[in-house]
């Protein structure tokens, strides 16, 4: 019994240490791989995770620990891409933000759930495969931008404003149609978590940002010298934690917190001791995504012809909606608008995740949302390239 | 059930992060306030785990994510420390480190194993809680020794040593005293085990450290430039793994992938870039490690005055074993190497845990593991900075 439990605690450990190693190994060796033909390293990542998952090799689990790290993992990308980003240069494209975050939502949402009922979908399967249309990856366009270095431009301020906007009514609309789909939908509840979402990011926005901009030293003075990067953390997992409470995707609350502290003057210090930490675990994120599609869903022409009918739905809803939302910006600059929101990337596939796990839509569904938002993130990159010319840093 | 799905999944989420919240920020403030009485910051963190646990407050839980993230954390702290030590400064001091290491072994379990039978404990009770006795927290010491700027000196390396082979002994010993508890005893079985953990160590130690010395470009041509922290970080987890697989602690592997890696051009810049993902896991492991402990334990006599004689036992044997194993260096450095020794850790605890989960010793005689090994090392800084004066930098 003692060696027993000894030795099963043993191969507990040992497989999880074997699993971290596997997943941080194969998903690193393909980044670099996508990177040196010229694709974000997450594309690389991604594929590696569906390689090794379940449904292919098989040599990784998705178990309570995978997922944490993966959480973790696009928690610390979010805040990562928040410390890059002032609340003061988001402000100054809000309206065009706003507009290209609207459009962005309802074209792909109606386009979506069009080509799902017109190929004899159900109700409840078209909304979720609309919704899950809806949002911008934050992280993924960040990266493909701040690759380009066009991050602090006005059309990568339009995109990042836009992408929180995306995220926020992408989150009340997976609120609304989850109720529906269950028939449990109230008006009221809807209105209360739209409120309370909108209530907590003005507030962060708008009161932390002063906080930090008027009296940068409390940073300093919250905890004895040299630990700044200390009180930085917590306030990530905090917001994380509380936007995850308040209904919110957790990423939100840890690109407000990076927002936040963007303010500060430790800025630079802060982003030198959280990049590290970054690195590490952004690979089970994306791995970890990857390893939950069932390859085998793509093996019948139908689920292959979904993906391409979603995917042309897809870039065409956010094409549309940056072009027409980015009125007042110069025709290079739309056009990027534009198809700088075409990857989904995370927000999708939680979306895609939550169906999957009440029931509404199946595991093949599933895999041609994982599909489609594979497919827009690495259409995006290239496309970028071609309408920004080399890269500015 | 859809909406019941999705407020299941939003809400374990939102108790993991808020979880990953409290330990992080209870275990950094304590470290600081610890820090700030000239403590090292484990000893806040342990307490601050033992407040928050289930236990006391009962703030966090103990499950699969908190033990990841604190074995993570372990590993990380024993690769950091690896990579400050270079084999071929254990060689010099190589065998005053293995007398210090087997009489630190033999007269603490023979202490700690005569205090319990004369308290009357069963021959399982007592094997167990001298092995629990038997290892030197190699993590706790280095940190004190780093903290004293003495890491590199005679003393410190006899040590550090001296703590890789009691690790490796303390190893052995539970694998036969938890053979023997279980009535499985193999002496094949055991020899087989201690072979294998030699051979892996020497293996790497010799050859590792030799490649490296010699092929320090590999590493930079293994992957794209820029990336050999992606490689180290590989080597640190695969090595872990390898580690646990062969029936070592993985911490003896993490710590032998940061000593290869010492000998590469490239430390300094590992070094800062893995530094930042020490310093964001560390805290988990210190403060779950703490969080296991069941306080009500401590409100018999019986049981504090069993502590009393553990923690004397405990001190005796290191101290005694560490002075007369360290004949040849100077008056002043055996006191060091012997002080140094006492300090337990995480490795004595790691014995408790597999008597724990083996049914052999009860939560009080874990409680009593774990409070010696805190007493241990909160009794070793203050007596190190007596006997080698002010830190030397």
């Amino acid at each position: 019994m003692t060696t027993e439990a000894a030795t099963a605690a043993a191969t507990g450990l040992d497989r999880v240490l074997f699993e971290a190693f596997i997943i941080y190994a194969a998903a690193k060796v393909a980044g670099q791989l996508a990177e040196q033909i010229r694709m974000p390293s997450l594309v690389g990542e991604l594929l590696a995770g569906m390689a090794i998952g379940p449904a292919a090799l098989g040599w990784i689990h998705l178990g309570e620990f995978q997922e944490v790290l993966a959480e973790l993992g696009v928690i610390f990308l979010l805040f990562t891409v928040g410390l890059e980003t002032r609340f003061s240069d988001l402000r100054a494209v809000g309206p065009v933000s706003l507009r290209v975050g609207i459009l962005g939502v309802v074209l792909p949402f109606a386009l979506g759930w069009a080509s799902m009922k017109a190929t004899g979908y159900s109700d409840a399967e078209s909304l979720f495969m609309g919704t899950a249309l809806v949002a911008t990856s934050v992280g993924i366009t960040a990266k493909v931008l701040s690759d380009l270095g066009r991050l602090r431009e006005p059309a990568g301020r339009a995109i990042l404003g836009a992408a929180v906007i995306d995220d926020v009514l992408g989150l009340a609309l997976l609120a609304v149609v989850s109720g529906a789909a269950a028939g449990t939908l109230s008006g009221g509840r809807v209105a209360a978590t739209l409120a309370t979402s909108i209530a907590f990011i003005v507030f962060l926005a708008v009161a932390g940002t002063r906080l930090m901009r008027r009296y940068p030293r409390w940073l300093e003075a919250a905890l004895p010298a040299r630990s700044p990067v200390v009180v930085a953390i917590m306030i990530c997992l905090g917001l994380s934690a509380a936007a995850a409470r308040v209904g919110l995707a957790a990423i939100v609350g840890a690109f407000l917190a990076g927002m936040v502290l963007a303010e500060a003057r430790e800025q630079y210090e802060l982003d030198r001791q959280i990049t590290p930490v970054t690195n590490f675990l952004t690979p089970f994120f994306f791995a970890v995504t990857g390893a939950k599609v069932n390859v085998e869903a793509f093996t019948t022409a139908s689920a292959i012809g979904l993906v391409a009918l979603l995917t042309v739905a897809a870039v065409a809803g956010k094409v549309g909606g940056g072009w027409l939302g980015a009125r007042g910006l110069a025709g290079s600059e739309r056009a990027i608008v534009g198809v700088g929101m075409v990857p989904r990337g995370e927000v999708g596939i939680i979306v895609a995740s939550v169906g999957l796990a009440g029931g509404t839509i199946d595991e093949r569904l599933y895999a041609v949302a994982v599909a489609v938002a594979l497919l827009t993130t690495i259409a995006a990159p290239p496309w970028l390239q071609t309408l920004s010319g080399p890269p500015r840093i």
